[in-house]
This record gives C-alpha cells, structure tokens and sequence, in this order.
C-alpha cells in the first residue's frame, strides 16, 4: 500500500518506514520553503476548520502553495454548514467534489476518522480534540532528527503537564517508535498516565520519571517543554510554584549541553522565558518553520505528485459491533453523529476500544 | 448580446438558449475538474458572502482555480465594512477596483441587482435572502439533464415544503422552460403557492399536485427532496407525523424506477434517511459535486475566457418610478440602503412588481 | 539601504526619494491591474487581521495575486492564536517561517513596529490604531500625483474632523514634503491639532485653516473629505448643522474647478452626497482603485521582485531606555506585551516619545 491517496488520521496510521520515507522527501522540500514548486499545480487544497488556529492552518496552506497548488479554505467552519445541522460526513462529501485533499480541524474526539471514512479524497487531521494532531508529531520528529541526526538514543527531557494533551502523548509514543529515551518530568499530579509508561516500557521503550529538570538539564538532548494550565491548579500560590520550577530560563538553559534543543509546540504562555529566544538552542520557532516543508512532503506525497516509497503500511484492524459495549466518551463523535454505528476494536484479552477516539470502551 | 461581462442574478436573466450554450462548456468542464485549465489566468474573482455558506463560496472559489484564476475571499462581510456602514453600492464600486467578477451572497432581497446595477464587473448572485439563487437552479438542471440526456418530458417529484424556499420556485419555472414535467407531494400547508401553479399551467408547463410520494414513487424520473424546517408546524406530533411520511428511506426507494434520480439541494437534516446514500440512485453529492463544473462553465463564459453563444439574451424590462406604489418587502434591500429609488417593472395589466425583490408592489 | 526587504511601519519610514520610486513602479503597475504578471510567482504574503478590513485586507491579497504571488490569509487572527493568549512578536516569528512577506493590522498603536522588529521577513502595517496605516497615504498621495502630475503647488482642502483620525494627519505630512498646499477646514473643536499646524509651518509647509468650503471651493485643486462621527458631538442638533455644512453635494460641487478631485478614504458614511458619484471630479473609487497598483509597487519592491532605487533612506533614531520615563498611552503595545522593554525617540531639547506608539512620553 503505498502513500499516495492515504489518509492520516492517527500517526499511527503510519509505519516507521513510511515516516522516514516523508523525512527524506521533507529534508528536500527544505530547499523550497521560499519558492514554489510545480508538482501540485492544478491540484486543491480545502482547509476545514471547526475549531481557529491559524497556526496549522495557515502552515498546511503554505505548504500547499509552495508546491505549487491551490487552496479553498473554511477557517470557521461551525459558523456555516454545521450552524444548519449538517454532519461531518455529508460536508466531507460535498467538499470532495471541489477538492483533492482534505485537512480537517474539529473539535470532537474521532471526528477525522468518520471525515476519512466518509470522504473519497484523502484527509488529513489537523486535530480532533484531545486525541491525535499526527502532523504535530511528525513535525517534532522532524526538528529532532534534523537537528541530531537521527532519534535513535536521543534523550529527551518531557516537561510540563504530561497528564493531558495529546501532542506529549503522541510525542512519546513516536518517539519510542524510533529509540528515543524519555524523561518525564512534570509537577505531582500532572504525570505521564501510568498505564501509558507501563505499556511503552513493556514494548521495551526507555522512560523514566524524574523529579526536577534541574538536576538533569545538563544530561539530555532534547527539552521538550509543554503548557502548564492555570484551571489545573487548586491554588493560585500552589500554580505559581509549579510556574516557576518549571520555566525554562536563560539561567537553567546555562547548565544545559552546548548542542541540546530546546522545543514546544507553541503557543506558549510562561514556560520558555522570553530571554532564551535569542539562544541557539532555542529551536521553537525553527520547529514551527519545519511545519511547511513537512507537511509539504505530506501533501506532495498523497497527492501522487512526489514520489515516496514506505514499508510495512500498518493495518488498521477492522472495527466491529460488540454486543453491550458503547463509548463512555461524550467528546466523542459518536455522541454527536447520529448516522454513525458504535464500532470497536481490540477484544480477546486487549481492552475493547471505540473505533473512533480509541478510549477504552464501557461496558 | 454575447454572454461575456453578463451578470447573473436571476435565473430569468439568461435565455434557454443561453443555459444551452452554459451547460455545453460545463459537460467539457467535466474533464477538468480534478486538473487546472489555465484560460483564466491573471482574472481574479472576488466573493463577498454577508451571509456564511461554506458550500456556495467554496465551489465557486474551487471552480475559479480550477480555471487557472484566483480569488480574493470575504467569508463574513458583515463583519468589516458593513459595520462601518457601508452600503453594498460603495463596496461593490471599491472591489470592482480589485477583482474581474463580484460572486455576492447576502441577506436582503433585491441586494444582488443593487451589486450588478453598480458594479463595473459582472456580478454573479449566490442567494439574496428568499429572492434567487440562480447557480443552484443551474446545477438542478445541469445534473438532470446529464443523467437523463435532456429535460424534456422528464417527470419531476418535487417533495417536501414547496411553499417557502427559492430554490424549488426558481426550480420550477426553470423545469416549466424546458419542457420538464412536475409533480408537487406537500404536507398540508405547505403546499406550492397557487398563483405560481396557476401561471405555470396556463402557460403549459405540466404541473401537478399529489398527495403522497408513497403513490407516484415508481412513476417519476426524478425525486427532488427539501427541507421540512420543524418551525413551520403548531405542534411536535404534527411535525413529526409530516417528517415521517416525507422521509426518504432505503425501503421507499426500492419501488423507484431503476434509474430514477435522487436530488436534494442540501444540507438535509432528515428528509433522505442515511441508509439511501450507497444506492446509485442517490445523486445528492453528485448534485453538489456538478457545481464545480457548471460555475467553471459560467466564469469562463462571462470572463470571455471560453467561446460561448446562446441567443436571445432577455431583454430586462426598464424599471420605471410610479408615484404612490411602494415595496412592502420589509426584506428587500430597497428598504435598507437609502440612496436607491423605489422602481417598479409591470403594469398595463400585469402587476407591478419591486424592480429589486420582484415582489408584487403595495399601493 | 535599498528599498529591498524593507519594513513599512510609518510613512516616514520612506525618503521622498524612495515614495518616488516606488510611484513610478506604480505607473507602470497600472497596465497590469486587470492581468498577472509572474514576478512574484512562487512569494507568500501572510495577511494578519487583528480588526476586520474587508478593503485593506482585499487591495493587498489582490495586489499580491496581480503580481502573480499566492496569499495566507487570516481575516480574523483575533479569534484564533491570540485567544490562546499568542503575543504579537511570537505570531510573527512563527509566520515568518510561512510566509515571505507579512501584513499586519492590529488596533494597538505601535503593534506594526513590534512585528517588524522580531519578523526575520519584512512587515507592511496595514493600520495600527490610531497611530499609522502608510499604504492608505501612499494611495492618497499617488492619486493626487496622477491626476494632477505632481503633489508641489498642489492645494488641497482637508474637511472635516481634523483632529482625530490618523488618515488625514498622515496625510498633511506627506502632503507637506511634497510641496503640497493645504487648507484645512473643520467644525469647531474638531480642528487640525494647533501644534501639528505649527510644526510644519515651521518646517516651511503652506498650511491655512477656512471657515467653510463653501469659500474657498473654487480655489482649490483638491477636496479632501473625511468622516465626521456623530459621537464626537455633545447634541444631535449640533451635529446636524454640522453633518450639513460638510457635506459635499452637487450644488458645492458645481462651484468647483472643472478639474478639481475629490477623495475620500472610504468608508464614507454621509459627507458625500450620492448625487455626485457621477461627476468626474468624484475620484474616491478611483482612489481605491489605486490601491492595488501602489501595493503591487509596493510588494513588488520589497520582495525585490522589481528594481526601483531610491535614494536617503531614512534613519530611524535608535530608541534607547530612559530612567523615570514611560509611556503613558493605554492604546501602545507597550502596556499590553509584558516581554517589550519601554524605549523612546528623541531628547536634547526635543519630546521624548515612546518609540512604539510615537506619542510624547510621560514623566
């Protein structure tokens, strides 16, 4: 199964071979952030966005035009169709007579899956609540591998809130794909959830916890930091104590490796001190530049109209009925899409999980 | 009077002649949907929605880079200049000054011809509240005169609430001016207004009135489903009652003719159950599809960028002053922009109508 | 310092030498407003609205387009990454990495000055509050040039609301270093700040105060009217009489030189009777008009798609720290981006002004 005419719903959806195959084509595309291309002259780009942010929309479109295509672009998408009652699949189905490529941004768990589903041209998700934003990871990825050379033994320092958020919670997963090693390092009660370090340990993954950045800022390669949010605190005083210990600042960057990295995936509040910005270490804003020639690698290689040649495409197991079960998740699509049937995977021994935001089923 | 620089703003506006010539670009513009022709390069097409419509923008603005054109895009106009007060003759007076073609959607009735009247550019109308939206009316035709080789004699089922809607009005008397055939299936109350009925009839067009699609399923070409909004109904059961005897549903359709077609100008809500989708008869998102090529076709043709004569372009009654006749419309534009004088078509017997809105004048 | 990659935050960011140029570009840019020419094929312009503006935001996007270049457009930025609490100088290095080119238009004064110092890509300031919005005094100053062939000797009449509004003080100025002569007419208490008289007068400038156009229409060259706001008056009668005396109508107008101009920037609201859009002399849609081939100038030179050289580029002072001083205007970025130091102009006799906003410093 090749690249050209997926679909990319969940990073899961590709293998590592196919990551690396879109990294090689990507590190070309480098060479033409400022020009534009050719190859996808005459094809279209539509951008559906439920949800604002400018951000990964504005980055897909210049993608796209760089290669040299067109875009039509629903930047507030909830204040047209969907304010008449429309469903996700009917939209998608209307806009794949007007484009080749979708990318869809909706707030509702799933809801990229059921646009895939639904759509006969490839979709993109650019973020569906709280479960996947794949492109996000492998831009991550990207800067990593660019930076260091390859992710394999890159040790990687997660700090922040690593309880919620699925950018640190794809992150992790991927990484442990390519052989990073991750600390986490996160205020109490904000820690990676254990059954996700259990389950990468056990496939042999590296992750570790660790108490403070301090101690450890001068041994990793990577600072990787994330968003801690006032509504996550009890206390104005107990947020301010956690806000501190947690910046990184040209002060803590001081002890940290002459050649580490320092990233986020913007925007950020209060966790990068503005007096690191001028650090070369400091590589956010590099890592938001690397949205463009990424995802111009995805688009080209969907599109057909770059070549790219991946291994091992995985197989995405079939969804089924199960008898009983339903889908507790009220962020889900499910709840909200009344033309969509429950449908599950996993079972025998592998805990039962919705088809759609892929949380653990109820039963 | 060629069909270059030509405004769109009623469907009245063009000869059958004209829709002919229309629909022959279109059925060539088919091939090159999915590719970019290049014969309107350097035109750029302005679409001003005061009203949001992600279908109708997007089409349009995919039908003119598919062309080769680009586009400029204001999807909610009345968030800017209208704001600042300004009417639609000054601001379609400042765009005509940026783009080649004006596509205007706005609320008020009659607005389209205010835009045409002013603009130094062709404007093309993409709904002016209840009055018109002539591409769809193209689309309607376009995609039942490709399926069925030509309109005449083709038997239409017009379902679902023909009493408001401009789209089904301007339907009719578009299928009335090719020989189509029609059959009304309304919920009582809601049935097609007489008067239009009566003029459609003692002009020849075939036009019939049925109880209940159940009766006539097998005995149409066509069943054109619309909405059938809950508030238009005293009390829920009625509603409810209406709803299911007008659903289309899988079982329904099994008594259809084999090649009988499904249309609806979308967004449903429930009249066409989700279970018809996959019968090839649903030609629903083939409608919606059809409006790339059909609005390729007319930007082409108005831009001078493709060959295209129909004859007997109709000749637009002058609108005159009458002294003590006014618009009672308190929805047509005549009535919101102070700078236009009340004109009127008509008379000598006819009645005379608003020169803006079209509806008959208040004396 | 060649006008390549240069900012535009202020108009005085622009030697008259370098207007020049960039005018003379902007003839011949006339020939290709209703074509594309391919210079900038392959450059990005990102629009960035944090305030809605239909005309500023489309004059630029189809300047863009005219010149060949694509677009990324975010017509409402204050909805999307600002709601997440984005800084300005964060936005735009994130943007940078997107696009070749930035467009901003932000209601704090002195907003454009902070993007153009922390986007590695140049900034046009498409409007910053009450501070400045160059572009719209480059089209004014172009039209006058156009229609009259030169600015010196010109004498222009500046009507209405002289003392808010950052258009017509923009305006005075350039008009000043081009040898313009100005006469201004205003209501009472809405009169050309006393001390902005003063400076240029002192400067050598020709600058007189009228009582009324009604005198001196026939003895000017051009009529400059701006928008009088009801809110700046304390009745409604006070306002009529006002609103009446400052209207231009046919009547004035039949008073005026056969080759007069009138302008206007647009959105007018009631100081331009309708019953002189008609007479040539009306020059307002023009004006507008004439924003696309000054932007294309304009963007065309920047990108260093198109040679013009001019001489003297002016040198910014270099705004430094000053102990006990701070800017005392609620409306400059300064008081609302926490990572801005407080840094002023001026000194040694001269105001100290904050250099963001330019306003006079408090001590």
């Amino acid at each position: 199964m090749a690249l050209t005419d997926r679909d990319l719903v969940s990073i899961r959806d590709l293998s590592d071979s196919e990551i690396e195959a879109i990294f090689t084509v990507a590190d070309d595309m480098m060479r033409y952030t400022r020009t534009a291309l050719t190859v996808c002259a005459g094809r279209l780009l539509a951008t559906l966005f439920y949800e604002p942010s400018t951000r990964t929309r504005l980055s897909f479109e210049a993608a796209m035009q760089r290669l040299g295509g067109d875009v039509i672009s629903c930047a507030d998408a909830k204040m047209s169709s969907v304010a008449k009652g429309e469903t996700i699949a009917d939209t998608v189905r209307v806009v794949e007579g007007y484009a080749d490529v979708i990318v869809i941004r909706h707030p509702l768990e799933g809801s990229a899956r059921v646009a895939a589903d639904y759509a006969g041209v490839p979709v993109i998700n650019a973020g569906d609540g709280a479960h996947e934003h794949p492109t996000q990871t492998l831009v991550d990825l990207f800067t990593i591998r660019r930076a260091k050379g390859a992710i394999r033994g890159v040790r990687v320092a997660l700090c922040g809130d690593l309880k919620h958020g699925r950018t640190v919670h794809s992150l992790v997963q991927a990484l442990a794909r390519f052989g990073g090693e991750m600390v986490c390092v996160s205020p109490p009660g904000l820690e990676m959830p254990p059954a996700m370090v259990e389950s990468l340990s056990a496939e042999g993954a590296s992750i570790t916890q660790a108490n403070s950045l301090d101690d450890l800022i001068g041994d990793v390669d990577v600072i990787y930091a994330t968003r801690v949010q006032r509504e996550r605190f009890e206390s104005e005083e107990e947020y301010e104590r956690v806000r501190q210990a947690f910046r990184i600042t040209a002060d803590l960057l001081s002890r940290a490796r002459r050649d580490a990295l320092v990233l986020h995936p913007l925007p950020r509040v209060d966790e990068l001190a503005y007096d690191i910005d001028d650090d070369p270490r400091a590589a956010y804003f590099q890592q938001a530049a690397d949205g463009v020639p990424v995802r111009m690698a995805l688009l080209g290689v969907i599109l057909g109209a770059v070549e790219a040649s991946g291994a091992g495409a995985p197989q995405r197991p079939e969804p089924r009925e199960v008898a009983g079960v339903r889908c507790g998740n009220e962020r889900c699509v499910i709840a909200h899409e009344p033309y969509l049937t429950p449908r599950f995977t996993g079972g025998d021994g592998a805990p039962l999980r919705c088809a759609y935001c892929e949380r653990e089923a109820s039963t």
